[in-house]
């Protein structure tokens, strides 16, 4: 399969593969709402069991973590795809399979009340071999929960 | 409920909290192995559920997050406890409700193969407000999954 | 000296404080161009002792380094004064005595070419006791070096 | 010049050139007093230009950072050194270019009193292109001061 294809349709196939394929996300519901050029939505509904604080009834900061980590990813790769020369679906498989977290940082800024959770990325530091994303998390009602820093391996 | 209690029986009391009441660290299989003054164990056993990446088999960066975020978290705590002049139910259950994570740093260091994961925790800064330790990630062969550095707020 | 002062007065008096008392700053050439209570401006012009790297002329990293805990620490101050019910000289040299960065990180985005570097600050954490700040280091074409992120100790 | 030469003497020809021809670390006094393969040994002697809070007469967290970033990148530069298949003045010139720091953890431990300051090194994740080192400061009296964590671009 070598065939160009446009990474419209590529970040399409990474996120409905993110949404059906990734044990993980599909066990804590983790949903890829919009994976633009430059933008990314991640989102989670609150359920029992992703609390972590059952007196406050509040995420779990692993949950917030995890949300960082995959919207820091997927936005670092959908700048990648940007600059491939050749996409086809051999040669973004063999870059997506190089992807990988280096190291991240998480603030958390209040509790994690809320209903649904975004997850949010820019990518501040574009490379070959090395980028780095900025991220947020958000409830419903635009209260910002946390703030992620990533960098990742992309080559 | 205010009669002095000795800490080691507090610690005891906490991991079964942890290990019966904190929603999802039963969802994801964390168990506190042993919680001691100065060292803990966490352990989480792989199943299809924590898997990242359906080519590697490997475990989720979420999941390292999530046990190194819990190792540091239940390790600072247990020096506030040392430190605390009269240990009560009640004085514990006030402390425990003001421990959060301000910031978190993992490293990761290969990728999270192995059947088995365990999570350690050494505080670096004891403070009665803030504190530091350093967490790490391995594998039941001993290979060495991740480095975390995590900051909470204690008081 | 107890009588109350107002905060611009007292930014006042820190910025000329860290302009001409900190020896380091000095040494290095920091200067505290601006400080409100929602925005800070230090600045450094380039001069040869600050290289880091005589090949490419370089803004040495660790003067990034010191910039932007800096612009951090100066910036989380000014929501602390904002914040006291009793402004006073003694009151806030107390304060000021328990100001401390608790931990720091740099995101190093390009090379620190030319010849004016302003660090800015802003506060995503407000806290009593520990307050967190966001940093970013640019040149006088407006290339961004770098970010940063501090958590501080304020009480 | 493509003669090969062995690490150790390259090693000795980094350590000098870090010692004579860095002007920051010439400026703040910033020595190299060992350089092995797997260790790393930098000093700085206290001077007032170095003091960052002169009612306490302690080292500011610059010189720290400045300290515990240098040391990393040492420290995965000789990691590269053991690696690199052909080691001739020519090659190392080309890797010592590519080196740079991706970002920096610091944590500051307790204040920076003492004489002597000294920074040492361990990587803990060696790679070809990405590393990642572990540092730590102490004083003469083996006061603990600040660990850090820095992720390098090595290739």
């Amino acid at each position: 399969m070598t065939t160009p294809v446009n990474t419209k349709e590529v970040r399409e196939l990474i996120a409905q593969f993110f949404n059906t394929q990734m044990p993980f996300h599909n066990f804590i519901g983790l949903d890829v709402i919009s994976y633009e050029k430059d933008t990314i939505e991640l989102q989670i509904k609150m359920k029992p069991e992703l609390v972590g604080n059952i007196v406050h009834g509040i995420l779990h900061g692993g949950v917030t973590a995890t949300m960082l980590d995959v919207a820091g990813g997927m936005m670092v790769f959908a700048q990648v795809l940007e600059n491939m020369e050749l996409v086809t679906h051999d040669t973004v498989m063999a870059r997506l399979q190089n992807l990988g977290t280096i190291d991240l940082r998480i603030d958390y800024l209040r509790p994690g009340r809320g209903n649904v959770f975004t997850a949010t990325a820019t990518v501040i530091r574009a490379g070959n071999k090395v980028a780095v994303a900025r991220m947020e998390l958000h409830n419903e009602n635009g209260d910002h929960i946390a703030f992620g820093t990533g960098t990742y391996m992309v080559g």
